[in-house]
């Protein structure tokens, strides 16, 4: 099984609803270093999983629907909590959807799962893992 | 599915026997930083995975049972190498214990799976993943 | 010269006022780690610079007034725009107060300086150096 | 399942070929810091996967036979494009050969299954895994 | 003192003539993922040293002169090696340049110095810096 | 001015005496992940401040004497703690040493000032800065 890795972040301000968040019920904000990877079985004609350089693009492009925001503004999140799982499935679903209608070219199609890990620190991290 | 990983370390003097040690047969130590991930398909009614204030609590809570120690003088250990994949192991089993009683909270009894990685250096890691 | 660093972070929401910080100018959060650094000529009795627990309790306590807060809300920062290098120089000027006040200890006192730098991702970060 | 995952780097010239890869068609060049995971059920006889030391000499010496070279002339690679995830294979099949004829001892003939990953810079990476 | 630092990185081809680089004077290549630090005594009016957004832009504008280049074809580097230590002093005197003629904006003129590192693996590095 | 850095590691027992070390002053154990950086004025008659091959060769060299043994059994360290920043000078002054009596070349000779900075964790290290 072959991956490929691209980074990039957003800075987002959200609060958590439930005791169990204690002081992160107050609104405060977050930094996510994002890494999306696609796995597929094998390369596509060119060799490769998918182009890392249209990746980082359409990454950049679902990261910016989000970046600089309150998340507690925004209707997609009303009724759910933006905790840091929440939100990788947000983006690996949103990513999913680029995917699936060519965004990141015809051989992409052939991606068979990807991963989305959002790093909120030095320690601690999210992740959600989808198939295609 | 989703993942939750916090980190932590722990540094502790021990040896290894056995030729294919080396130099490491000597008592010496080592610094591990301490990645414990939490698995589970569906996340619980707050949204999360497992409380990240809650997961670090109880991975410092193992970590502290061995940390500042020399593990040669545990008597948990004795007949065994505390290699660094056998102490992941270590690490994760005390932690799924942990789970299963309930430190994490009822709705973390939901977790599917963990790993846990202990890095030994900037180059060097060990991980032991395990169902619960 | 010696030197002793220790890391920890905080979560904090805000914006920024200026043309100049196109979008960061409405509400967004981010995620600060944030590294200490204090030096001095000589090592103290006990052959160290500052005790690193009690350098690590003490950063703890700076950014616990700041962690999960909209810091538009802050009296402390009405008038003044809550930039990262901004933020350093506060962080920075209260674990100077700290030490100059004993909290780290009567051999601290010989700090000669210390610097705080803010990671705001990975890619990018601000920093404050001052004497003491 | 237990792992052992250890690091080194090689750095190398090359172009792609095609016009997804816009301007490293041109002759270029890349560092690849390689993460190589060694992975089995059970650990061996001296409580390994494997042993660290003998690992990175391994990777090691698969490395030096790229490193510092122009890989554009070098015949393995001729017709193929050596992209991240393309190289990611190269290493992994030849770690793999190594294992299977016994350069990691004996015992590590027990390894299920490894993978590598190349990390080309801070934001992108691409990894191949493959049973043995 | 403040300073604010942004990265991005290159990837080129070179080679290095001197016995003293060994099988470095082979044709290979480089990722270098570079940090460029901006330093002022005093923020702007903006509460600043540098706008990141601004400072982020120019250093890829620099870095795009020189990415995906095989540099011996170059001929601003005719006649000299690109070793590391020689491309953070180019990459910086770029940037100051930059700076001098207003780029990063009439405040940034108040920049007093800059440096600017260049990783070229997990494992080495160089740095040069320089007064504006 | 320019620098260079280098990285490699070591794995050493050792306690600390003292109250303020608390729970270290039990024989424990550290990974110093160790960076040496070399700066001069100008660059030598090659184009660098030193080689990062020779360099690489010498902090080895300086960490076997230290790499797996247990610090408090060591006669050069009698009567001393050897905390972090301790041995970040005990590393560098042994560098200096070595650049003065040729080991990195004639031209070495020209490096102004040396810092060797210990990181025992994710979130603590120590420096050590010195003329030469």
């Amino acid at each position: 099984m072959f991956s490929v890795t691209v980074r990039d972040h957003m800075m987002v301000a959200h609060s958590l609803r439930g005791d169990v968040f204690g002081p992160a019920q107050r609104l405060h904000g977050v930094t996510y270093v994002v890494d999306a990877t696609f796995r597929r079985r094998d390369l596509d004609a060119d060799g490769i999983v998918v182009d890392i350089g249209r990746a980082t693009e359409e990454l950049r492009a679902v990261l910016s629907e989000l970046n600089y925001r309150n998340l507690d503004d925004e209707p997609a999140f009303s009724g759910m909590n933006t905790s840091t799982e929440a939100l990788a499935k947000v983006v690996a679903d949103r990513l999913a959807e680029r995917v699936e209608r060519g965004a990141l070219g015809n051989a992409a199609r052939g991606i068979a799962s990807l991963s989305v890990t959002l790093r909120e620190s030095h320690v601690a991290s999210a992740s959600y893992e989808r198939e295609l």
